[in-house]
């Protein structure tokens, strides 16, 4: 059983991993790229799963864990762009929920 | 200052602020819509940042946060989805970078 | 009232508008990333007004001349991906037409 | 050799091509889906091409055209889902062009 990882564990375990290539990060555009060709991936295997498209039996038969496998490449591959730019997840994170917190107030219903 | 964050504590922090709401978790393909529209966003800004365009000054003048932000809601949306979906975004990283990490081994030069 | 254009004359459109400016056409990643933003917007909208989000009044309000726009816009950046890669648009889409076509039919029911 | 198509001959071939199957159009979300797995396709070929990544040998290696089916993949799943809202493209690329020809005015140096 493995300890979990911070955020930061994280950004340093994608950073570990990349240090162990001669090539480095990419630049920004070649990162987004593939943040887009992975987002495309996980597109594919939710319109499988939750979309309008009869399931089929053989190689592209709905597959819970590959959407999980998905969203583990959106995952490094977004951790990979904020590496390259230095940039904090934890506080980006932060950030996001409080600026999304008080944009969305007014879409959403409370609870009553 | 706060305690780092692990991702479950992420995923926890996204489950509480989503439960506020009565609205819940959207559809998988509603998600996927947002996430999409937030590496649109992000897309943006890093091509005025680190694309050919020609900065601007005024509201499309580069602004390194800004970058940050829109990291911070792609990262926000995706939690969302895994969220809604049940899916560990800690074992989905693992995972990834095992995947990838055996996957990319012949994409790469190690270092000498 | 004009003309109908082919897809020929789309492209020698977009090529003309292109050609007034001194910058010219971008380098592929970056007409990728104007890409990538302008489907995130067509995401927004089609959210809007498809998705599970409230509609809004104000700015936010459900508009269907939006999608249109939105679509229009992610067709404009295609062709000028398409002109700076010299690729022929009526010939790609009949070869997809051809390869989808082959590739679906066994998705889908056919009409008895 | 083929009569060139104008758009609405391209938005008639793909209606056509739809009609044949009972399951009709798709909702716009998982149109959009398919759009977001198809921009990541051509992500892909793009990032092979014009990215950083080294060239490979064997399946990966960069073939052009492999770029001009992704751009015909895309501009056939734009075309469906034009189709579905009733969005006249012709219309909505003219459209495009006014918009972001005044929009853009500012961006771009103009020959001189």
């Amino acid at each position: 059983m493995s300890t979990p990882w911070t955020l930061t564990d994280a950004q340093r375990a994608v950073d570990e991993w990349i240090s162990q290539w001669d090539d480095g990060y990419w630049p920004a555009l070649a990162n987004l790229a593939r943040l887009t060709e992975e987002v495309g991936e996980l597109a594919r295997e939710l319109n499988l799963h939750h979309g309008p498209k009869p399931p089929k039996t053989g190689a592209d038969a709905p597959d819970p864990d590959r959407i999980a496998d998905e969203i583990g490449d959106v995952l490094f591959v977004l951790i990979t762009l904020a590496n390259s730019l230095d940039v904090d997840l934890d506080q980006a994170l932060r950030a996001a929920l409080e600026k999304i917190g008080a944009r969305d107030a007014q879409r959403f219903t409370p609870k009553s």
